[in-house]
């Protein structure tokens, strides 16, 4: 039986692909869709939601807008990666899906509360906002939530700081809010994702699928390689929410460690930092857990069997 | 025509007070009253305010029932102060009233996204999560709201700690989040509550009364005057929440001070610190106030009028 | 017999003055004169205290120099008020005394140890940054100290930020040591020092002494005065420094209240904030307090003896 | 020419083989120890010094006691490590050589003052405040220092708390000065040392010098490989400071990445963590570099060799 995922994001190029691999993967639900403001604004990652669904052929999925900026701090966007649009690189489609008139954070709840205890998992690939806002809302969603599988932080490694990575410090409170509670954490951290790099020969595979949303995934990887390239001197970008996804999917294609996981909310040069304390066996009441370990080549097929088997959608 | 207003309150003795008197005052119209944990856990104060409903004759207003927890820190609670219900003193009876089957924060969207923009009084006597919750999950409330009038925090006082008031200090970032949003914040801190003492004058004054409601805000008084004795060295306790309302029945018992205020977020003695800047004037888009000195004779007046008026109610 | 005093300071207009009362006041020896960046840079305040001396006819005094940065912070001077060279205004006449060989943290340590223990009065009216050094450097100083009496802080107020004055914010850490080493500290706060304000009255009164040293003064209180309007908005200049000498001359012209007073080293709002404690008695082992209420016109009187005590130097 | 070093240090079972090493290396000349609290009080660590040199048969070298307590925090020693004495295990003989009667950072800053500019090295083992205060007492010595090789902090790991080392943690804001100071920086952290373990071979080559300083070492691996066993579970004991005495000998024996490094000063997590940034290329104005990579067998030759250097001291 396939895994119920709700999928927490800000498209945002990896997101988009996360979204695709989601939809793609036979072994993934997708129940829900919910937005977060963060590689751009609510309303621009919103649109480029919809926009994904359409090039996906995504139906029958609630996809609802949630918080539009993050708990404390003021909002700080990605756009010196993801571009003006959140999405620059492809042509966008007009969405044809309406979006759900619930606030992403009641849909999370709604979602966890009326499914089967254990069943659904969260992968936030975004800021943590609006897990946060629906775990403070509605606390009894916690013990119901089967695990959460995040893209963000790292072990040892930051992006947006020496030591923190743009998910996390952008919303390092609502971090610590869903790193503290008592559900299983699974980080799909920088220090993992920083494998799933896509070299022209993943562009080259993608290429040959040569269908309409796997040429929309190489213009998105074409624009992101490029800022990657200027801005963080990447030589391939790494493709980071997808392996989010892939984790769920798959656990086998990552090594993982248990370890005490906390996020650092006061530091001058530290603020956003996924702490995780390696300096002895994981406690038997850890909740939380760092990918370490990608195996790239499963992790890449992933990818090109799910557009394979979108093909080229009605929509 | 009497101002509108949703009392977010964590009953706690003086809470108890500040809804008898904003039920008993025919200026204020009380809409929703709403609970968040502080002087007691949730399901106390939640408790707590339906009884306080009853021994006023209070119907037709939704009450709901709110968070259980600060936004990132750990619950603490003030028993010290308020005893194990929460309202340790006098009887309490059974609750008649049904709690409104929304979340609290829900339920002051709908209020104020349903009622005239600039009509709706925010009058928060506990930590402030509730409301910041409400203003990050529908920001379009933060122009909707006429004002908000809180009761919290101090200038150049403590009681938490030797800078903190108690209901800022155990949710800090939801205060930041009140005080740093647009609408107009008028804080009545200690340095004013600490004006308003039930001295043996008032209490005999509201024992003349002599009704279940007066009997029942006598026994009130005993207890916290009795714990405000024996943990903090007052000769007659403060009685801070009503401050809160009488404020907006009438302005003019207080003065009060524009002047830039903000939430101290990292001390380590100033944690929940609300820190106001008198250095210069109040720049022209300064939105926040601090109460500075009250009329305590009228301030005592609209209690004593209160209770009068409430007399002995029927349910 | 005179109270032997250490004046350490970083002049600055005020400063110059309380080494003006230091020197004309029968009940004060001054046993040695060490500068601290501050009001300017090490360099400047130096030459200023030594051009002072010739002022006043000041002989047979050691001076020195001590640090010219912040223990941790990088150096940030006050030269809004004090103008470039630290002393803007009068003519600033050719130093003639030369300075001692010795770091002023080796000059204080060296004073204490070889005094009788509990003779030597430490009064810092600058950062303090010397005084903390001179106290991890050798600790066996601390407990053969008579007193600290230092110009800095103060209860509720801030200059350099809403809630911290320059003195504490400028070194933090070299604060946060000196408030919490066993010597008894009274804090001559802002609070205070704002009580001491050089008016029109005051000016014609000093004017009236009528010698080079009293012009001098004049002339700093012009130029002083004028800043303090500019940049604070005060009518007449508050006159901060000499206020830490006549403490020492006369303790009864201002009222002290014993308060645990701390120093807050991490805050966002509150950095350099002088944290008093007044929520309950002081308890047996306070050794810090807080001047209060000054006699001002016992304080002028102060400044003016001075000066005519000092009348027309011969150097 | 042999470099010259001061080693200021806190013995110390690492500490003391540290000395060891520069004793007998032909490549070094010790011309200073100093003394710093940390594995144990001044008091036990200082005697500690000279009860080594008298086991090493070091003299005419001065040797000096430094700060008592770290700059701004209370002392918190390492006796979980090392013992009440601060170097438990062996007999420590009485020592012979007297104590220089300069303070520790008085006898750096002469030592540097007085030296050919560029000619001496800092090599500090334990916290940092000696040099701190030297650094800000004096700072001319600051372009005057070869370099300062310190044992302290670490890349991405941490012994005191996950993210912060001993050395860094117990005197963080020493060690941000260090570390922000103009001199060249090489950290030899908790990443490199932890490679220098004195596994049982290790321990059978020391045995088999079969000298009484030798057996002295063996028995100081004993003790430390005992509590690192119980408290930190290692195998065996990461002997941390002779390896910044080894870089000094040879650095070949390391490899180094150049990378701007910073300490955490106000962190909850994170306080005194040594913050590496490796997002980019180490700008041209990055004074500090980090050891990587250690060539564990010459590391160990190096200790043999100095040992079979010392031979039975005549002391």
């Amino acid at each position: 039986m396939p895994t119920k995922i709700i999928l927490d994001c800000d498209p945002g190029h990896d997101d988009a692909i996360a979204l695709l691999l989601a939809h793609g993967n036979p072994d993934i639900e997708l129940v829900a869709v919910t937005t977060v403001m963060g590689n751009q604004t609510l309303e621009k990652v919103t649109r480029n939601a919809l926009s994904v669904a359409r090039v996906a052929g995504i139906t029958g999925v609630p996809f609802a807008a949630g918080c539009p900026r993050p708990l404390v701090r003021t909002i700080e966007t990605g756009a010196t990666i993801h571009g003006e649009s959140g999405l620059d690189g492809p042509m966008l489609p007009e969405p044809v899906l309406e979006l759900d008139e619930r606030h992403a954070v009641d849909l999370i709840i709604d979602t966890v509360m009326t499914a089967e205890p254990g069943t659904i998992t969260l992968v936030p690939t975004g800021a943590l906002t609006n897990i946060a806002m629906a775990a403070r809302k509605e606390p009894r969603i916690v013990p119901r939530v089967k695990e959460v599988v995040l893209m963000g932080g790292g072990v040892a490694t930051g992006n947006w700081s020496a030591t923190a990575e743009f998910n996390i410090v952008i919303d390092p409170e609502a971090a610590h809010i869903v790193f503290n509670e008592s559900w299983p954490v699974t980080m799909i951290g920088l220090n993992l994702t920083h494998q799933a790099l896509a070299t022209p020969e993943v562009a080259a595979r993608i290429a040959a699928v040569d269908t309409a949303p796997a040429r929309f995934v190489g213009e998105l990887l074409e624009f992101f390689g490029h800022t990657y390239r200027e801005v963080q001197g990447f030589d391939a970008p790494p493709v980071h929410d997808p392996c989010a996804v892939a984790f769920v999917i798959d656990p086998s294609i990552m090594t993982v460690q248990r370890v005490p996981i906390d996020v650092e909310l006061s530091g001058s040069l530290t603020l956003g930092m996924t702490v995780a304390d390696f300096r002895a066996p994981a406690p038997d009441d850890c909740t939380t857990q760092a990918a370490v370990d990608l195996d790239t080549s499963r992790f890449w097929d992933l990818i090109v069997d799910a557009l394979e088997r979108i093909g080229e959608p009605a929509v």
